[in-house]
């Protein structure tokens, strides 16, 4: 094992209440940016810019399949190492004018399908919505795709369990998922509409 | 949207209290062998065995690549559709018989790294047994893979944390993916192992 010199205990912590911070989901902080190089025998933070920024909650669901809340600008880096034809967005909002921007330089098709988000205690995930957004998810002429709402969790954890159901998951796997993303805010609404959709 | 019946909400009453059980990871439920089927107008929960179970924290990592918990034999159907080539193992103890079994029958090669678990407030993550482990991991000749340790979280975690910070991603996103499955048992030895990887 390496050994902590007090340089890098303080790293360290300094990475930690990063961390933290972090978790507010403003990956706009420049320690994503740094990177840690050794000079003179310590290991230092120094300026980078080669590092990837994954958009929130980001993660591989298939082969040509990802997952993601919102990307912002400084996503859109990684977002180019994944080659994608197409992005399925899930809110009803229009999409910023960055973002297409994006999209029109990397000659990615944008499918929006607005799903409104926040109506607690149930939220009416609309039917046939879901089947156009599955339609467009299930054509393999549109990999590689995204799909995304605002924070990854909870319209994204919808489609993508119905997908799971579609490859034949175990409900209870599909839902194990859809938590894994949605943590403590899981909605029932959600797992009722995934059930209905048998 | 679905009309919600008396026996609809009871059956997701049931399915969600097999959930909570599920929480304990005993996939050995005969939930995940059943199905919903419309008899008489009503959705009624039947037979079936032609639903999948992923293995416990099952996830896809990268295009070759997956990674879960220690699968069980209800995980084999499942885990026959991803044609694996290899199995990255990361526990010391021996690989039970029936796991062997199915991989003989696959023609799937294992490869065990063993790492002992459960150490805290540290846990020494040997590095020459994490490089070894990664060479494997690169090695697209042994894909597709599937990496497990006991329940996919730390071990398999800290592996795949080193595979992100290959592929050039921001330490604060490889945080993020590595306490998605770590929860609140995230331990701060397996991050500054991977920080000392840098």
């Amino acid at each position: 094992m390496f050994d902590m010199q007090v340089s890098e205990i303080q790293q360290l912590q300094l990475e930690v209440k990063h961390q933290k911070q972090h978790n507010n989901h403003n990956q706009d902080t420049p320690m994503c940016q740094k990177k840690i190089q050794i000079q003179d025998e310590k290991k230092v933070i120094v300026e980078g810019d080669d590092f990837l920024v994954p958009p929130l909650n980001f993660a591989m669901v298939d082969n040509g399949i990802f997952r993601s809340g919102f990307p912002k600008p400084d996503n859109f880096s990684f977002l180019q190492t994944l080659r994608l034809r197409s992005i399925i967005y899930l809110c009803p909002e229009p999409y910023p004018e960055t973002n297409l921007e994006f999209l029109n330089s990397n000659k990615i098709k944008l499918y929006q399908f607005g799903i409104e988000g926040h109506k607690e205690p149930f939220v009416n995930i609309p039917e046939d919505t879901i089947r156009e957004a599955l339609k467009v998810l299930l054509d393999v002429r549109n990999h590689p795709l995204i799909i995304h709402c605002k924070r990854g969790k909870h319209r994204t954890g919808c489609l993508v369990g119905c997908y799971r159901k579609l490859q034949k998951w175990c409900l209870s796997s599909v839902f194990d998922e859809y938590q894994r993303f949605a943590a403590a805010k899981a909605r029932v609404s959600d797992q009722r509409f995934c059930l209905a959709l048998e």
